[in-house]
């Protein structure tokens, strides 16, 4: 499988660079009778689009994506559906000024190593914008996942040292949030600390969390595509994360198994765990309970201060990002939706599989 | 591609219930021409055996792997390697007395859910018995690595709160280690505590550290097959995994982007980082500095105390372990091994895969 | 793997349906540093444009493909090659009239009978016009493989009882000839032959036979990954194919050990036989002898006369096309390039996968 | 995938060389809930087995296949099953009289040409040997597709020029013929030809038919992954096979598309078609007719006569088997059961991968 496809029977393949002439992607085993439009593939990169974030990169984006295929009369046919997403705002002149030196912190360096070539303007597959089609597609499996009565939310949990509190209850706050934050009070100082790096033309780090409600018990395969190792996989193919977790993640390091273990009840004729350290999965496979987690995001690389680098012919030189070029602050706020899609891409694709682990379904 | 298969040119397929008549690993695509033995991997699999380690479970499983195809006069000829593994202790009776239950914190429910059907002797596929194939490949891979210059360690980095010193220019206390640690002052600690864990009759979660060493740049493919996401999925693939991170990890959410990015500079003709947040890979892709890492383990499912949970027919119930039965306190001591066969058989995919990139190699 | 893709280092994804707004391909895992363009992917469109081919479908498909991705100055990147094709002819109207009945010879009955939905315009997935992504995608693979010196050609080999005589060192006729015949004296007979069917309203099938030159000894894998094995999944993926042979095909069958075995001499230091009716491959890897093999094409289903049928609701029926529909009287003649393209991408790939055999390359 | 596994959702890997210490296969993906014991697997091997057929080899193979994971209770658990076949019978000796030359119509040259090594002992991965672990996996495919009501089954149906004929509403003396031929009074026609050639020292080519009843229509996927297209793979992945016909096959390279067309017509409430050219495919997807195709298989390639050939250093010799070595005259009387089991793969793992084909089930 090429390395810009993801999934097994509901399968993406995304292609396109920042600074090129479109972006788009390919959902390829999506089940017939879905009803999906343009205006669901546009609402969802609405989300993701800086417009909507004072506190993300001013550039706009209007992502005006088109479906090219795969829809007939409102309606999957099972026919691969491709996504178009237009490139209309690709000044790449400014990056001229640096197109002869190693970007600290970006990934011109390691694709020239591999490749001996280089699309110098912008990040080209390296780029965020890659993760525009990921929310395009992921658009889809939400639908998807709809009809099976699965939802899918990510919000911003941490910035710095400020830790959204986290109601799974009550998520609402999300969807009015300018930086996706389930916390209003939290919000405001979050806001702040990134106001403040972007002020300073430094950027922030930050942890997504991750969250799937009304999965049934069952989905995930064992050993090798256990459902968090996907998650896994596909929450580390996000540019700009470092970390992964599900249910008590980095925290059960310092747990006992007596507290650690999950206690089975009944409730209602369904089986429930009286804590969800597990996250949702034992074994890989899901319990029924919510699916928790979380992503650890580093810092934007994109910022206004001087690094120490090399010039493509290993001499010494500085980097420093040309004035006018436009970046978030703190990368992780547009992440959001992407992280929701790619738990989407995940959930939706271990649902069809799971069509086949028994002789009667 | 199964559940049961890991690795894209470099493939592993296992099979095998902890109770079972063996387990076993099939090897395919491993290149012709790499000298290895039954003695390789009964020294990868002693490792991991439980022999070696007080503080493991007294289970004896002397692994006598066998190579049975594949390797012609001491060399790979580029067919499947097949390594048999015989289970030799496996006495299921005392599963009997708790087969009715839903054990917290094990599978057994959600294999249940999923198949209808579930091998209530130990714990069949969702068993740490199936990671003794991981390590019996990964030390093929491993072979292969070496020849390309490249070393794989994993250690013992926390256990509760006590965190070791790591010194990547000397891991060589991790040899000597019972407990795989890197130092040797730590190490105590940790035995100390693992002690009290085992004699409550309870267990203790951990972190373990991986590092490769020699890798040159370019590993690792763009967007979805980005050598940490793949990282990532072979981690959370070893059962009682948590939490994963690349370099900085979750740090990184903490930091701002100044500190955060390396700076390149040349020694020798090669180019390197000043520091090395990113871990070793930018973009998805090597960058030649050591690939750092960690993993983070729930403390093992299997204690002596009671827990909540249901029978099968949703009836209230209350779990406890057969006395006899024989657990280890601190699953992750032996999963050190597991790790570093782990990311043994990533890197040596992501070698072979590299020899495509270019037109010219 | 989704069902629109091929190949496995060198992978192709195709969408777009025959009366949709466009068709497209994403060609992921072509190495870094080939050079191509938008000229180089329109020449090889235009030899199976209809335009080219008197006996062909006279609708018009200008075909003006356009690389949109995974080209920088002239060279791929190594990122994905994303081709769009827009569909400017595309007059679905008179497909209404048929609309309500099952198409004998087509794929609208079993596309109901799987996804319960069919895109009545054309045939959409199922329609010929699909592989015009293949030739566009194959242009890249031919560039790929001259680059290490193989070369693929296909052409039409029989029509109805008559047999062109093919003289592999001189395959110069093909290029000049309408209907890709390498025989001028037979390339008339089969050019009556196909006008009295078009005259009459029926159509003609054929034989395509293919060979690849230039081809190293060593390509292609072991048991399931044959190279004969992946030509023949390859070719019998194109529409309207029935048949697949490589080498001394069905003759094989009545022929005798004795004669069969294909007898190896030395020439200049490299390794031949005396006869080939291997074909080029033993065991599924070549021999580095010319790769021969023959397809055979049904005649097109679309024809202009009468045939018993059933209306959707399960009526007896007659099915004819509409008036003014227009068809190719042998779709076999506008497969040739189709059959080059799959040619060149299966060994493209082969190639590329070669590179992992050895430990030394 | 490695090149020693096939199948999507239901994957089978083999490995083991014909002359080392066992063969095997794993088959991952089944269902669970299935019936199958080690009676099920060693009743399919026998039909393979040479003592059944007094004009195949008399090389002794009692195929004591074991079951040794996967299968709990007399049933699947979802869980891979490994089956283990030993070698009993592997006198490599005399060989080694032969192991400096080429072997006219085998594929040690082209095994060393890849790998660089071959084990010269038998055919190693290249050996029919392999295939028993074909009729292992396909007797639980066959299994599977049995509880859905579907049957395959292939026969001998050409020897030279002898063709049976065959009516697929009686197959019933297939399995009282030793050599697998539906026709009494052809049998013993081939029987004699095939005496002839062995009595000579030569072999004979064949020709394979293949049938499965009961199949349900809307299997198999459009575009690459066709029914017919995985069968043909799947038949050409078998030793010694030069061709693969779907329905009418090179037929209807000289029918016309009036003649050609298959007409709908309804029964009991069941769309089928007056003729079966297609040979139960339309599109890539199971009409609900039979499927039928026929497969050629060149003549064994180890004969008693001489040939000329090449030392491994390129010197010209002359090759002969050595006396006492045992071979087929026909290698495709035992291939029969072979193509049976490829055929019962292909169909239920399109029969699993079906089930996602719709939102709903």
């Amino acid at each position: 499988m090429g390395s810009n496809s993801f999934g097994t029977l509901l399968q993406i393949t995304t292609w396109g660079e920042s600074h090129g002439k479109a972006i788009g992607v390919v959902i390829d085993g999506c089940p017939a009778g879905l009803e999906i439009s343009d205006e669901d593939i546009r609402k969802a990169l609405k989300r993701r689009s800086p417009g909507n974030h004072p506190l993300t990169s001013p550039r706009q984006e209007p992502d005006l994506a088109e479906i090219l295929s795969g829809v007939f009369e409102g309606k999957t046919t099972g026919a691969p559906i491709s996504i178009l997403i237009p490139n209309t705002h690709a000044d790449s002149s400014k990056y001229d000024l640096v197109k002869h030196l190693l970007k600290p912190g970006h990934a011109n360096y390691t694709y020239l190593e591999k490749y001996g070539i280089f699309d110098h303007r912008g990040g080209g597959r390296a780029s965020a914008r890659e993760t525009a089609c990921r929310v395009a597609a992921g658009a889809i499996a939400q639908k998807l996942l709809n009809h099976f009565g699965v939802s899918c939310v990510a919000y911003l949990a941490q910035v710095e040292n400020i830790h959204a509190d986290v109601d799974l209850s009550n998520l609402d706050h999300i969807a009015s949030s300018s930086i996706f934050c389930p916390d209003p009070l939290k919000e405001e100082e979050m806001k702040q600390k990134i106001a403040e790096a972007q002020e300073s033309g430094d950027s922030l780090g930050a942890v997504i969390g991750f969250v799937a409600l009304g999965l049934p018990a069952g989905l995930g395969d064992p050993v090798y595509e256990k459902l968090e190792a996907n998650l896994a996989k596909a929450m580390l193919s996000i540019p700009a994360t470092k970390g992964f977790e599900i249910g008590s993640g980095f925290a059960s390091s310092s747990m006992q198994g007596s507290s650690h273990n999950d206690a089975f009840f009944c409730e209602g004729g369904k089986v429930m765990t009286r804590t969800n350290h597990a996250g949702g999965v034992l074994g890989g496979i899901s319990t029924g309970m919510p699916l928790l987690g979380s992503i650890a995001f580093k810092p934007t690389s994109s910022i206004y201060k001087e690094k120490e680098t090399l010039s493509l012919d290993k001499q010494p030189s500085v980097f420093h990002l040309p004035s006018g070029s436009k970046h978030d602050p703190c990368v992780a706020i547009r992440a959001v939706p992407v992280v929701e899609a790619m738990l989407a891409l995940v959930l939706a694709d271990a649902l069809l599989l799971n069509r086949s682990s028994r002789l009667f379904i």
